[in-house]
């Protein structure tokens, strides 16, 4: 032990990304994940009992399971969070996520906000970041500007986007993303800061440098 | 209001930057304030009953005051901390840094353990940031490379060294200072995300985007 470098974050953290529909936050953990250069940096792998597509691998794209499984995850607590969409079940799995944190990997979970907030719920530990666009007009721009949608089903997704962001202040961080690259740089300046930040872990660091001395 | 960008950090913030005597703090600070290329960053300047001497210059190194003045400040909580070296006094102006801090600047103090912690006590807002040696024995090392001290002034400084330590957990950060580059380019991560950092005042981020829609 004599004189070797303390190691303040051995273990990964999980980096909760959210924030409503339009403001980015699949774009951003795209780049996170691309441009990191890390190996001990991934994005979490959701379970889903729907059948794979064309081109989706199990582990990569998710973890194809059927609905008996699924009840017996969520029954059992080894879902961090889970959610129904169309008539098909998915779903955070606690232990794959646990696993990676423990081998120092660090774990970006992209979800909506009533998602994160269920894995805030199960596991305090991670790092809650919304994701903001610019402004409600910069968000309705994006919104209308993929064409596909209806009057309606915008206006449906503005006062949903609002009703998010009322809940901003169950986060830790909140990155506007007005600039793309400026926002991952922030992301990432985010990922860094919080593997220097004070844990309850500490007095083992603190233990380690009574011991070297 | 309608679709301007949401400012999410308008306020500057203290960034306290503490640490056994030998951890590099100073260097650090040094390194940011050259480095940042930012004109709304700067250091902290004390007040001081010494005299200046050569090269000094009134609100650049120090703001020169007489013992009077001090003791009014010290009596009046206009100091965030203060202390006494060889019969002189030094502190740090607290309406000098909140006035940077409302301008929007943010403002570093490079400071020792117990002053760091008033500081704490007298502004909470702080960012607080320990420096660590990458070991004792590192310390050790660089404390007797100076070649200035005795043996019995090194194990001093060892053992005060040691009690600081066990500190840490009042600080928001730890960063060992192994590599000088990536002791700076932590820090500045840290200042960084702190920006992004959701506090009390995200109700009146939350209101400019209700106006907004």
């Amino acid at each position: 032990m004599k004189g070797k470098t303390m190691q303040t974050d051995k273990k990964g953290k999980l980096f909760v990304i959210s924030g409503p529909s339009g403001a980015g936050k699949g774009t951003i953990c795209k780049r996170l994940i691309d441009e990191s250069r890390r190996e001990d940096l991934c994005l979490s792998v959701s379970v889903t009992t729907r059948k794979p597509r064309e081109g989706e691998e199990e582990g990569v794209h998710y973890y194809f399971i059927d609905e008996d499984r699924f009840r017996e995850m969520a029954e059992h607590g080894q879902l961090l969070e889970f959610a129904e969409v169309y008539g098909k079940h998915y779903g955070t799995p606690k232990e794959k996520v646990l696993e990676k944190l423990a081998e120092g990997t660090d774990v970006v979970l992209e979800i909506e906000m009533q998602g994160a907030l269920k894995v805030k719920k199960n596991y305090p530990d991670g790092v809650f970041i919304f994701i903001l666009p610019p402004s409600m007009a910069e968000l309705r721009k994006r919104i209308t500007g993929r064409g596909t949608e209806t009057e309606d089903v915008i206006d449906l997704r503005m006062s949903k986007a609002l009703d998010e962001i009322s809940y901003i202040e169950e986060y830790d961080y909140v990155v506007v993303n007005e600039d793309l690259d400026e926002a991952v740089s922030r992301v990432q300046a985010i990922i860094r800061a919080e593997h220097s930040r004070v844990t309850k872990d500490i007095n083992e660091l603190i233990s380690q440098y009574k011991e070297d001395e």
